[in-house]
Protein backbone atom coordinates (compact mmCIF):
# COMPACT_ATOMS: atom_id res chain seq x y z
CA UNK A 1 0.00 0.00 0.00
CA UNK A 2 1.22 3.63 -1.05
CA UNK A 3 2.13 5.51 2.01
CA UNK A 4 2.47 9.42 2.17
CA UNK A 5 6.13 9.68 1.40
CA UNK A 6 5.74 8.08 -2.02
CA UNK A 7 3.15 10.02 -2.90
CA UNK A 8 4.74 13.07 -1.88
CA UNK A 9 7.67 12.50 -4.11
CA UNK A 10 5.57 11.38 -6.90
CA UNK A 11 3.54 14.43 -7.05
CA UNK A 12 6.76 16.13 -6.50
CA UNK A 13 7.93 14.72 -9.44
CA UNK A 14 5.28 15.38 -11.64
CA UNK A 15 5.44 18.54 -10.39
CA UNK A 16 9.06 19.61 -11.44
CA UNK A 17 8.64 18.05 -14.80
CA UNK A 18 5.46 19.65 -16.01
CA UNK A 19 6.59 22.86 -17.34
CA UNK A 20 3.69 24.67 -16.41
CA UNK A 21 3.30 23.31 -12.70
CA UNK A 22 7.32 24.35 -12.33
CA UNK A 23 6.50 28.05 -13.15
CA UNK A 24 3.39 28.23 -11.70
CA UNK A 25 5.63 27.74 -7.94
CA UNK A 26 3.50 25.34 -5.78
CA UNK A 27 4.88 23.49 -3.19
CA UNK A 28 3.09 19.96 -2.43
CA UNK A 29 2.75 19.92 1.64
CA UNK A 30 0.44 16.94 2.04
CA UNK A 31 -0.67 13.95 -0.04
CA UNK A 32 -2.27 10.92 1.32
CA UNK A 33 -4.43 8.80 -0.69
CA UNK A 34 -7.13 10.80 -2.44
CA UNK A 35 -6.08 14.33 0.04
CA UNK A 36 -3.40 17.04 -1.24
CA UNK A 37 -2.47 20.10 0.33
CA UNK A 38 -0.58 22.63 -1.07
CA UNK A 39 1.37 25.91 -0.14
CA UNK A 40 1.30 28.85 -2.74
CA UNK A 41 2.32 32.31 -2.57
CA UNK A 42 0.50 35.03 -4.28
CA UNK A 43 2.59 37.83 -5.70
CA UNK A 44 1.82 41.65 -6.61
CA UNK A 45 1.74 40.75 -10.41
CA UNK A 46 -1.01 38.64 -9.55
CA UNK A 47 -3.33 41.31 -8.84
CA UNK A 48 -5.74 42.55 -10.80
CA UNK A 49 -7.18 46.28 -10.81
CA UNK A 50 -8.83 46.55 -7.75
CA UNK A 51 -5.93 45.08 -5.74
CA UNK A 52 -7.36 41.55 -5.50
CA UNK A 53 -5.59 38.44 -6.72
CA UNK A 54 -6.91 37.31 -10.34
CA UNK A 55 -10.04 34.36 -9.87
CA UNK A 56 -8.27 32.81 -12.64
CA UNK A 57 -5.07 32.02 -10.81
CA UNK A 58 -7.29 31.13 -7.62
CA UNK A 59 -8.66 28.56 -10.41
CA UNK A 60 -5.76 27.34 -11.49
CA UNK A 61 -4.43 26.67 -8.22
CA UNK A 62 -7.40 24.79 -7.14
CA UNK A 63 -7.56 23.00 -10.11
CA UNK A 64 -3.72 21.84 -9.61
CA UNK A 65 -4.97 20.58 -5.75
CA UNK A 66 -8.05 18.65 -7.24
CA UNK A 67 -5.37 16.92 -10.25
CA UNK A 68 -3.06 15.43 -7.84
CA UNK A 69 -5.92 14.72 -5.56
CA UNK A 70 -7.02 12.18 -8.11
CA UNK A 71 -3.50 11.31 -9.38
CA UNK A 72 -3.01 9.76 -5.55
CA UNK A 73 -6.23 7.43 -6.86
CA UNK A 74 -6.20 6.70 -10.21
CA UNK A 75 -2.48 5.22 -10.03
CA UNK A 76 0.89 5.20 -13.00
CA UNK A 77 -1.82 3.33 -15.85
CA UNK A 78 -4.37 5.22 -16.01
CA UNK A 79 -4.66 9.25 -16.73
CA UNK A 80 -7.43 12.31 -15.76
CA UNK A 81 -7.76 14.70 -17.91
CA UNK A 82 -10.10 17.70 -16.70
CA UNK A 83 -13.78 17.89 -18.08
CA UNK A 84 -15.28 20.33 -15.98
CA UNK A 85 -14.00 22.94 -13.28
CA UNK A 86 -16.48 25.27 -11.02
CA UNK A 87 -15.21 27.67 -8.98
CA UNK A 88 -17.22 29.68 -5.90
CA UNK A 89 -15.51 32.95 -4.70
CA UNK A 90 -16.44 33.48 -1.51
CA UNK A 91 -14.43 36.32 -0.46
CA UNK A 92 -11.18 38.74 -2.22
CA UNK A 93 -7.73 37.52 -1.93
CA UNK A 94 -4.84 39.41 -1.51
CA UNK A 95 -1.06 38.87 -2.13
CA UNK A 96 0.54 36.76 0.60
CA UNK A 97 0.44 32.55 1.80
CA UNK A 98 -2.44 30.41 0.69
CA UNK A 99 -3.31 27.38 0.55
CA UNK A 100 -4.94 25.06 -1.77
CA UNK A 101 -6.57 21.40 -0.47
CA UNK A 102 -7.81 18.87 -3.21
CA UNK A 103 -10.13 15.70 -2.06
CA UNK A 104 -11.31 12.95 -3.90
CA UNK A 105 -15.06 12.38 -3.83
CA UNK A 106 -14.93 9.29 -5.96
CA UNK A 107 -12.48 7.96 -8.68
CA UNK A 108 -15.33 5.41 -10.47
CA UNK A 109 -14.01 3.54 -14.13
CA UNK A 110 -14.30 6.28 -16.01
CA UNK A 111 -14.94 9.62 -14.01
CA UNK A 112 -13.44 10.55 -11.35
CA UNK A 113 -14.75 13.54 -8.56
CA UNK A 114 -13.22 15.94 -6.70
CA UNK A 115 -13.69 18.80 -4.38
CA UNK A 116 -11.53 21.95 -3.26
CA UNK A 117 -10.77 24.80 -1.28
CA UNK A 118 -8.20 27.91 -1.11
CA UNK A 119 -7.61 29.48 2.14
CA UNK A 120 -5.44 32.51 3.19
CA UNK A 121 -2.74 32.55 6.20
CA UNK A 122 -5.39 33.36 8.97
CA UNK A 123 -7.12 30.26 8.13
CA UNK A 124 -10.39 32.08 6.34
CA UNK A 125 -12.04 30.45 3.17
CA UNK A 126 -11.74 32.16 0.16
CA UNK A 127 -12.51 29.39 -2.66
CA UNK A 128 -14.35 26.91 -2.84
CA UNK A 129 -14.47 24.26 -6.05
CA UNK A 130 -15.29 21.15 -8.00
CA UNK A 131 -13.85 19.39 -10.36
CA UNK A 132 -14.76 16.58 -12.62
CA UNK A 133 -12.37 14.41 -14.16
CA UNK A 134 -12.16 11.89 -17.27
CA UNK A 135 -10.16 9.47 -15.83
CA UNK A 136 -8.65 6.50 -19.14
CA UNK A 137 -6.17 3.88 -19.29
CA UNK A 138 -2.84 5.71 -20.45
CA UNK A 139 -2.66 5.30 -24.29
CA UNK A 140 0.57 4.62 -25.88
CA UNK A 141 0.00 5.79 -29.65
CA UNK A 142 -0.22 9.71 -28.25
CA UNK A 143 -3.52 10.31 -29.58
CA UNK A 144 -5.96 12.30 -27.58
CA UNK A 145 -9.25 11.92 -29.15
CA UNK B 1 -24.37 55.53 -26.76
CA UNK B 2 -20.79 53.64 -26.89
CA UNK B 3 -19.36 52.93 -30.19
CA UNK B 4 -16.62 50.17 -30.08
CA UNK B 5 -14.03 52.17 -30.70
CA UNK B 6 -14.61 54.15 -26.65
CA UNK B 7 -15.31 50.25 -25.48
CA UNK B 8 -11.96 49.06 -26.98
CA UNK B 9 -9.41 51.84 -25.94
CA UNK B 10 -11.52 51.42 -22.24
CA UNK B 11 -10.62 47.74 -21.99
CA UNK B 12 -7.11 47.99 -23.16
CA UNK B 13 -6.46 51.06 -20.66
CA UNK B 14 -7.81 48.78 -17.73
CA UNK B 15 -5.65 45.60 -18.75
CA UNK B 16 -2.48 47.96 -19.51
CA UNK B 17 -2.56 49.30 -15.95
CA UNK B 18 -3.64 45.69 -13.76
CA UNK B 19 -0.27 43.71 -12.97
CA UNK B 20 -1.81 40.47 -13.75
CA UNK B 21 -3.50 41.41 -17.03
CA UNK B 22 -0.51 43.32 -18.31
CA UNK B 23 1.62 40.04 -17.87
CA UNK B 24 -0.85 37.72 -19.16
CA UNK B 25 -0.57 39.47 -22.30
CA UNK B 26 -3.70 38.81 -23.84
CA UNK B 27 -4.51 41.75 -26.55
CA UNK B 28 -8.36 42.90 -27.09
CA UNK B 29 -9.58 41.84 -30.53
CA UNK B 30 -12.76 42.95 -30.70
CA UNK B 31 -15.28 45.37 -28.38
CA UNK B 32 -18.94 46.33 -28.17
CA UNK B 33 -21.08 46.33 -25.90
CA UNK B 34 -21.77 42.97 -24.39
CA UNK B 35 -19.02 41.02 -26.74
CA UNK B 36 -15.61 40.95 -26.16
CA UNK B 37 -13.14 38.83 -27.78
CA UNK B 38 -9.02 38.24 -27.04
CA UNK B 39 -6.27 37.14 -29.05
CA UNK B 40 -3.73 35.25 -27.10
CA UNK B 41 -0.40 33.31 -27.28
CA UNK B 42 -0.12 30.11 -25.44
CA UNK B 43 3.63 29.42 -24.94
CA UNK B 44 5.23 26.31 -23.85
CA UNK B 45 5.83 26.75 -20.74
CA UNK B 46 2.04 26.75 -20.59
CA UNK B 47 2.28 22.84 -20.78
CA UNK B 48 1.04 20.03 -18.32
CA UNK B 49 2.96 17.46 -18.04
CA UNK B 50 1.39 15.78 -20.98
CA UNK B 51 2.24 18.56 -23.52
CA UNK B 52 -1.02 20.24 -23.20
CA UNK B 53 -2.16 23.26 -22.28
CA UNK B 54 -2.93 23.34 -18.25
CA UNK B 55 -6.55 23.86 -17.78
CA UNK B 56 -6.37 26.89 -15.41
CA UNK B 57 -4.87 28.73 -17.65
CA UNK B 58 -7.49 28.31 -20.15
CA UNK B 59 -9.54 28.92 -17.19
CA UNK B 60 -7.80 32.32 -16.57
CA UNK B 61 -8.52 33.17 -19.87
CA UNK B 62 -11.99 32.80 -20.45
CA UNK B 63 -12.63 34.37 -16.88
CA UNK B 64 -11.16 37.45 -18.47
CA UNK B 65 -12.97 37.44 -21.63
CA UNK B 66 -16.26 37.21 -19.80
CA UNK B 67 -15.55 39.72 -17.42
CA UNK B 68 -14.22 42.67 -19.62
CA UNK B 69 -18.07 41.44 -21.87
CA UNK B 70 -19.61 42.05 -17.95
CA UNK B 71 -17.33 45.64 -18.29
CA UNK B 72 -18.44 46.79 -21.07
CA UNK B 73 -22.33 47.10 -19.91
CA UNK B 74 -21.84 47.96 -16.42
CA UNK B 75 -19.94 51.43 -17.44
CA UNK B 76 -17.83 53.77 -15.10
CA UNK B 77 -19.82 53.87 -11.46
CA UNK B 78 -20.30 49.76 -10.98
CA UNK B 79 -17.64 47.31 -10.16
CA UNK B 80 -18.16 43.19 -10.69
CA UNK B 81 -16.80 40.74 -9.19
CA UNK B 82 -16.72 37.38 -10.12
CA UNK B 83 -19.10 34.74 -7.46
CA UNK B 84 -18.92 31.36 -9.94
CA UNK B 85 -16.89 30.55 -12.58
CA UNK B 86 -17.42 27.38 -14.63
CA UNK B 87 -15.60 26.01 -16.95
CA UNK B 88 -16.16 22.78 -19.82
CA UNK B 89 -13.08 21.19 -21.77
CA UNK B 90 -14.10 20.36 -24.69
CA UNK B 91 -11.06 19.30 -26.59
CA UNK B 92 -7.32 19.74 -25.64
CA UNK B 93 -5.21 22.84 -26.18
CA UNK B 94 -2.02 22.70 -27.32
CA UNK B 95 0.78 25.68 -27.63
CA UNK B 96 0.06 28.30 -30.33
CA UNK B 97 -2.78 31.09 -30.99
CA UNK B 98 -6.43 31.38 -29.15
CA UNK B 99 -9.29 33.18 -29.24
CA UNK B 100 -11.39 33.69 -26.40
CA UNK B 101 -14.83 35.16 -26.48
CA UNK B 102 -16.87 36.62 -24.18
CA UNK B 103 -20.77 37.46 -24.36
CA UNK B 104 -22.95 38.99 -21.71
CA UNK B 105 -26.36 36.71 -21.03
CA UNK B 106 -27.49 39.19 -18.45
CA UNK B 107 -26.77 42.27 -15.92
CA UNK B 108 -29.76 42.91 -13.75
CA UNK B 109 -29.72 44.91 -10.99
CA UNK B 110 -27.12 42.85 -8.26
CA UNK B 111 -26.28 39.82 -10.57
CA UNK B 112 -24.86 39.62 -14.00
CA UNK B 113 -23.84 36.37 -16.63
CA UNK B 114 -22.35 36.46 -19.16
CA UNK B 115 -20.45 33.07 -21.32
CA UNK B 116 -17.41 32.15 -23.08
CA UNK B 117 -15.49 30.43 -25.44
CA UNK B 118 -11.81 29.75 -26.47
CA UNK B 119 -10.68 28.12 -30.03
CA UNK B 120 -7.79 27.74 -31.35
CA UNK B 121 -5.91 29.15 -34.65
CA UNK B 122 -8.37 26.51 -37.10
CA UNK B 123 -11.94 27.76 -35.80
CA UNK B 124 -12.23 24.54 -33.18
CA UNK B 125 -13.65 25.04 -30.02
CA UNK B 126 -12.00 23.83 -27.03
CA UNK B 127 -13.44 25.15 -23.53
CA UNK B 128 -16.87 26.71 -23.13
CA UNK B 129 -17.48 28.33 -20.08
CA UNK B 130 -20.32 30.39 -17.79
CA UNK B 131 -19.28 32.98 -15.34
CA UNK B 132 -21.56 35.05 -12.77
CA UNK B 133 -21.16 38.24 -11.37
CA UNK B 134 -21.57 40.38 -8.37
CA UNK B 135 -22.17 43.84 -9.85
CA UNK B 136 -21.87 46.79 -7.11
CA UNK B 137 -21.82 50.31 -7.12
CA UNK B 138 -18.24 51.15 -6.70
CA UNK B 139 -17.17 51.83 -3.41
CA UNK B 140 -15.00 54.97 -2.44
CA UNK B 141 -13.50 53.53 0.96
CA UNK B 142 -11.99 50.67 -0.18
CA UNK B 143 -13.52 47.92 1.77
CA UNK B 144 -14.44 44.62 0.01
CA UNK B 145 -17.31 43.43 2.45
CA UNK C 1 -28.91 9.75 -42.56
CA UNK C 2 -31.39 10.44 -39.78
CA UNK C 3 -34.56 13.05 -40.53
CA UNK C 4 -36.47 14.76 -38.35
CA UNK C 5 -39.39 12.75 -38.36
CA UNK C 6 -37.60 9.51 -37.25
CA UNK C 7 -35.66 11.22 -34.52
CA UNK C 8 -39.03 12.65 -33.45
CA UNK C 9 -40.88 9.76 -33.25
CA UNK C 10 -38.21 7.99 -31.20
CA UNK C 11 -38.13 10.61 -28.16
CA UNK C 12 -41.69 11.06 -28.35
CA UNK C 13 -41.78 6.82 -27.54
CA UNK C 14 -38.86 6.99 -25.46
CA UNK C 15 -40.70 9.79 -23.03
CA UNK C 16 -44.19 7.89 -23.21
CA UNK C 17 -41.95 4.73 -21.99
CA UNK C 18 -40.34 6.34 -19.04
CA UNK C 19 -42.59 6.85 -15.66
CA UNK C 20 -41.24 9.98 -14.81
CA UNK C 21 -41.12 11.89 -18.52
CA UNK C 22 -44.56 10.56 -19.11
CA UNK C 23 -45.42 12.25 -15.58
CA UNK C 24 -44.11 15.45 -16.37
CA UNK C 25 -46.16 16.28 -19.02
CA UNK C 26 -43.39 17.32 -21.86
CA UNK C 27 -44.34 17.60 -25.35
CA UNK C 28 -41.31 17.33 -27.90
CA UNK C 29 -41.75 20.17 -30.21
CA UNK C 30 -38.77 19.75 -32.76
CA UNK C 31 -36.08 17.75 -32.73
CA UNK C 32 -33.02 17.50 -34.99
CA UNK C 33 -29.51 15.67 -34.89
CA UNK C 34 -28.16 17.50 -31.73
CA UNK C 35 -31.47 19.52 -31.20
CA UNK C 36 -34.13 19.27 -29.08
CA UNK C 37 -36.93 21.92 -28.23
CA UNK C 38 -40.03 20.29 -25.51
CA UNK C 39 -43.10 22.41 -24.61
CA UNK C 40 -43.81 21.98 -20.93
CA UNK C 41 -46.80 23.78 -19.22
CA UNK C 42 -45.88 25.52 -15.83
CA UNK C 43 -48.75 24.84 -13.08
CA UNK C 44 -50.05 26.42 -9.71
CA UNK C 45 -48.75 23.75 -8.02
CA UNK C 46 -45.19 24.39 -9.16
CA UNK C 47 -45.13 27.72 -7.26
CA UNK C 48 -43.08 27.57 -4.12
CA UNK C 49 -43.84 30.10 -1.41
CA UNK C 50 -43.11 33.41 -3.28
CA UNK C 51 -45.51 32.09 -6.04
CA UNK C 52 -42.90 31.19 -8.65
CA UNK C 53 -41.86 28.47 -10.40
CA UNK C 54 -39.39 26.45 -8.21
CA UNK C 55 -35.99 25.77 -9.14
CA UNK C 56 -35.49 22.49 -9.22
CA UNK C 57 -38.60 21.81 -11.57
CA UNK C 58 -36.95 24.33 -14.54
CA UNK C 59 -33.63 22.20 -14.28
CA UNK C 60 -35.44 18.92 -14.43
CA UNK C 61 -36.62 20.36 -17.62
CA UNK C 62 -33.65 21.67 -19.05
CA UNK C 63 -31.82 18.57 -18.20
CA UNK C 64 -34.66 16.76 -20.14
CA UNK C 65 -34.00 18.87 -23.36
CA UNK C 66 -30.17 18.77 -22.94
CA UNK C 67 -30.20 14.85 -22.39
CA UNK C 68 -32.81 14.52 -25.34
CA UNK C 69 -30.17 16.21 -27.53
CA UNK C 70 -27.57 13.70 -26.02
CA UNK C 71 -29.85 11.26 -27.18
CA UNK C 72 -30.41 12.61 -30.79
CA UNK C 73 -26.65 11.71 -31.48
CA UNK C 74 -25.23 9.07 -29.51
CA UNK C 75 -27.61 6.47 -31.13
CA UNK C 76 -29.51 3.23 -30.03
CA UNK C 77 -26.27 1.51 -29.33
CA UNK C 78 -25.26 3.65 -26.45
CA UNK C 79 -26.50 4.96 -23.37
CA UNK C 80 -25.86 8.56 -21.83
CA UNK C 81 -26.00 9.20 -17.73
CA UNK C 82 -25.71 12.56 -16.87
CA UNK C 83 -22.49 13.40 -15.08
CA UNK C 84 -22.86 16.99 -14.08
CA UNK C 85 -25.92 19.75 -14.37
CA UNK C 86 -24.94 23.38 -13.94
CA UNK C 87 -28.14 25.71 -14.32
CA UNK C 88 -28.21 29.74 -13.82
CA UNK C 89 -31.16 31.19 -13.14
CA UNK C 90 -31.43 34.42 -14.63
CA UNK C 91 -34.98 35.74 -14.27
CA UNK C 92 -38.33 34.47 -11.80
CA UNK C 93 -40.45 31.79 -13.64
CA UNK C 94 -44.46 31.95 -13.58
CA UNK C 95 -46.97 29.54 -14.28
CA UNK C 96 -47.79 29.94 -17.46
CA UNK C 97 -46.38 27.51 -21.08
CA UNK C 98 -42.91 27.53 -21.31
CA UNK C 99 -40.33 26.18 -23.51
CA UNK C 100 -36.94 24.23 -23.34
CA UNK C 101 -34.35 24.22 -25.85
CA UNK C 102 -31.44 21.41 -25.58
CA UNK C 103 -28.41 21.55 -27.99
CA UNK C 104 -25.67 19.41 -28.32
CA UNK C 105 -21.97 20.77 -28.30
CA UNK C 106 -19.59 17.90 -28.46
CA UNK C 107 -20.22 14.00 -27.91
CA UNK C 108 -16.87 12.68 -27.99
CA UNK C 109 -15.94 8.71 -27.42
CA UNK C 110 -16.49 8.69 -23.95
CA UNK C 111 -17.94 12.50 -22.76
CA UNK C 112 -20.28 14.75 -24.13
CA UNK C 113 -21.86 18.23 -23.96
CA UNK C 114 -24.79 19.92 -23.74
CA UNK C 115 -26.20 23.21 -23.45
CA UNK C 116 -29.77 24.57 -22.78
CA UNK C 117 -32.13 27.21 -22.40
CA UNK C 118 -35.89 27.94 -20.70
CA UNK C 119 -38.11 30.61 -22.29
CA UNK C 120 -41.35 32.08 -21.47
CA UNK C 121 -44.18 32.25 -24.02
CA UNK C 122 -42.88 35.82 -24.65
CA UNK C 123 -39.33 34.60 -25.34
CA UNK C 124 -37.56 35.82 -22.44
CA UNK C 125 -35.10 34.42 -21.32
CA UNK C 126 -35.33 32.57 -18.01
CA UNK C 127 -32.73 30.10 -17.11
CA UNK C 128 -29.28 29.20 -19.19
CA UNK C 129 -27.92 25.70 -18.21
CA UNK C 130 -25.00 23.20 -19.11
CA UNK C 131 -24.86 19.52 -18.61
CA UNK C 132 -22.28 16.67 -19.04
CA UNK C 133 -23.00 13.16 -20.25
CA UNK C 134 -20.83 9.91 -19.83
CA UNK C 135 -21.78 7.75 -22.97
CA UNK C 136 -21.08 4.12 -22.92
CA UNK C 137 -21.84 1.53 -24.86
CA UNK C 138 -25.00 0.11 -23.52
CA UNK C 139 -24.39 -3.61 -21.19
CA UNK C 140 -26.22 -5.74 -21.72
CA UNK C 141 -25.43 -7.52 -18.10
CA UNK C 142 -27.80 -4.52 -16.35
CA UNK C 143 -24.60 -3.98 -14.18
CA UNK C 144 -24.37 0.29 -13.62
CA UNK C 145 -20.98 0.44 -12.48
CA UNK D 1 -30.03 32.78 19.75
CA UNK D 2 -32.08 30.43 17.62
CA UNK D 3 -32.63 26.98 18.75
CA UNK D 4 -33.17 23.66 16.92
CA UNK D 5 -37.03 23.59 17.29
CA UNK D 6 -37.96 27.22 16.44
CA UNK D 7 -35.62 27.05 12.96
CA UNK D 8 -37.44 23.67 12.65
CA UNK D 9 -40.83 24.21 13.30
CA UNK D 10 -40.23 27.65 10.78
CA UNK D 11 -38.75 25.34 7.52
CA UNK D 12 -41.93 23.31 8.58
CA UNK D 13 -44.60 25.64 8.42
CA UNK D 14 -42.72 26.90 5.46
CA UNK D 15 -42.58 23.74 3.22
CA UNK D 16 -46.89 22.99 3.94
CA UNK D 17 -47.47 26.93 3.18
CA UNK D 18 -45.74 26.22 -0.47
CA UNK D 19 -47.24 24.36 -3.14
CA UNK D 20 -44.53 23.04 -4.53
CA UNK D 21 -42.62 21.32 -1.71
CA UNK D 22 -45.70 20.25 -0.10
CA UNK D 23 -46.59 18.29 -3.23
CA UNK D 24 -43.05 16.94 -3.40
CA UNK D 25 -43.56 15.32 -0.14
CA UNK D 26 -40.14 16.16 2.19
CA UNK D 27 -40.07 16.01 6.06
CA UNK D 28 -37.50 17.66 7.74
CA UNK D 29 -35.36 15.79 9.96
CA UNK D 30 -32.96 18.04 11.69
CA UNK D 31 -32.33 22.02 11.18
CA UNK D 32 -30.10 24.42 13.08
CA UNK D 33 -28.01 27.29 12.11
CA UNK D 34 -27.20 26.61 8.79
CA UNK D 35 -27.50 23.19 8.37
CA UNK D 36 -30.50 21.18 7.31
CA UNK D 37 -31.67 17.59 6.47
CA UNK D 38 -34.27 16.02 4.62
CA UNK D 39 -35.88 12.71 4.35
CA UNK D 40 -37.53 11.89 1.16
CA UNK D 41 -39.09 8.69 -0.51
CA UNK D 42 -37.99 8.30 -4.39
CA UNK D 43 -41.13 6.80 -5.65
CA UNK D 44 -41.64 3.98 -8.78
CA UNK D 45 -42.61 7.04 -11.03
CA UNK D 46 -39.47 9.06 -10.21
CA UNK D 47 -37.84 6.52 -12.75
CA UNK D 48 -36.45 7.36 -16.29
CA UNK D 49 -36.25 4.68 -19.48
CA UNK D 50 -33.22 2.94 -17.37
CA UNK D 51 -35.07 2.41 -14.00
CA UNK D 52 -33.27 5.10 -12.12
CA UNK D 53 -34.05 8.01 -10.39
CA UNK D 54 -34.12 11.08 -12.49
CA UNK D 55 -31.25 13.40 -12.38
CA UNK D 56 -33.85 16.58 -12.47
CA UNK D 57 -35.49 15.04 -9.41
CA UNK D 58 -32.61 14.83 -7.33
CA UNK D 59 -31.11 18.39 -8.22
CA UNK D 60 -34.94 19.23 -7.01
CA UNK D 61 -34.60 17.61 -3.70
CA UNK D 62 -30.75 18.64 -2.99
CA UNK D 63 -31.76 22.76 -4.06
CA UNK D 64 -34.61 22.67 -1.16
CA UNK D 65 -32.12 20.96 1.19
CA UNK D 66 -29.62 24.17 0.48
CA UNK D 67 -32.04 26.43 0.14
CA UNK D 68 -33.40 25.62 3.56
CA UNK D 69 -30.33 26.04 5.03
CA UNK D 70 -29.74 29.41 3.96
CA UNK D 71 -33.27 30.01 5.22
CA UNK D 72 -31.85 29.35 8.60
CA UNK D 73 -29.21 32.05 8.30
CA UNK D 74 -31.24 35.27 6.66
CA UNK D 75 -33.80 35.61 8.86
CA UNK D 76 -37.43 37.01 8.15
CA UNK D 77 -36.56 40.04 6.67
CA UNK D 78 -34.45 38.56 4.05
CA UNK D 79 -35.30 36.47 0.84
CA UNK D 80 -33.33 34.52 -1.09
CA UNK D 81 -32.83 33.43 -4.92
CA UNK D 82 -31.03 30.53 -6.44
CA UNK D 83 -28.87 32.42 -9.02
CA UNK D 84 -26.95 29.05 -9.97
CA UNK D 85 -27.26 25.38 -8.55
CA UNK D 86 -24.49 22.79 -9.77
CA UNK D 87 -25.13 19.17 -9.46
CA UNK D 88 -22.71 16.18 -9.44
CA UNK D 89 -24.05 12.93 -9.91
CA UNK D 90 -22.16 10.35 -8.57
CA UNK D 91 -23.52 6.89 -8.31
CA UNK D 92 -27.40 6.14 -10.06
CA UNK D 93 -30.25 6.79 -7.45
CA UNK D 94 -33.08 3.62 -7.05
CA UNK D 95 -36.23 4.18 -5.81
CA UNK D 96 -36.59 3.83 -2.20
CA UNK D 97 -35.71 5.88 1.21
CA UNK D 98 -33.27 9.44 0.11
CA UNK D 99 -31.50 11.79 3.04
CA UNK D 100 -30.90 15.16 1.64
CA UNK D 101 -28.12 17.33 3.53
CA UNK D 102 -27.72 21.10 3.09
CA UNK D 103 -24.67 22.99 4.52
CA UNK D 104 -24.49 27.05 4.45
CA UNK D 105 -20.63 27.77 3.15
CA UNK D 106 -21.04 31.86 3.62
CA UNK D 107 -23.70 34.23 3.50
CA UNK D 108 -22.46 37.44 2.66
CA UNK D 109 -24.42 41.04 2.47
CA UNK D 110 -25.56 40.40 -0.43
CA UNK D 111 -24.61 36.90 -2.27
CA UNK D 112 -24.62 33.51 -0.08
CA UNK D 113 -23.35 29.77 -0.94
CA UNK D 114 -24.69 26.85 -0.01
CA UNK D 115 -23.52 22.63 -0.39
CA UNK D 116 -25.53 19.42 -0.43
CA UNK D 117 -25.69 16.04 -0.52
CA UNK D 118 -27.87 13.56 -1.34
CA UNK D 119 -27.05 9.88 0.09
CA UNK D 120 -29.48 6.52 0.42
CA UNK D 121 -30.51 4.09 2.89
CA UNK D 122 -27.25 2.48 2.94
CA UNK D 123 -25.33 5.82 3.28
CA UNK D 124 -23.78 6.08 -0.37
CA UNK D 125 -23.19 9.61 -1.37
CA UNK D 126 -24.80 9.85 -5.01
CA UNK D 127 -25.27 13.53 -5.19
CA UNK D 128 -22.75 16.41 -4.43
CA UNK D 129 -24.22 19.84 -5.40
CA UNK D 130 -23.44 23.46 -5.04
CA UNK D 131 -25.88 26.69 -5.53
CA UNK D 132 -25.48 30.33 -5.23
CA UNK D 133 -28.00 32.57 -3.91
CA UNK D 134 -29.09 36.48 -4.02
CA UNK D 135 -29.95 37.76 -0.49
CA UNK D 136 -31.98 40.85 -0.85
CA UNK D 137 -34.40 42.87 1.81
CA UNK D 138 -37.37 41.62 1.43
CA UNK D 139 -39.47 44.53 -1.08
CA UNK D 140 -43.16 45.01 -0.36
CA UNK D 141 -43.89 45.90 -3.66
CA UNK D 142 -44.40 42.25 -5.37
CA UNK D 143 -41.79 43.49 -7.50
CA UNK D 144 -39.10 41.09 -8.35
CA UNK D 145 -36.37 42.77 -10.41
Amino acid sequence: MDDDDTLLEDLRRRIAASPFHAGFGISVEHAAAGDVRLGWEARADHRNLQGLVHGGILATLVDIAMGLAIRTIVGPSRRHVTIDLGVHYLRPARPGRLEAAGAVVRVGSQVGFAEGSVTDATGRLLVRASGTYSVTQERTDGATD
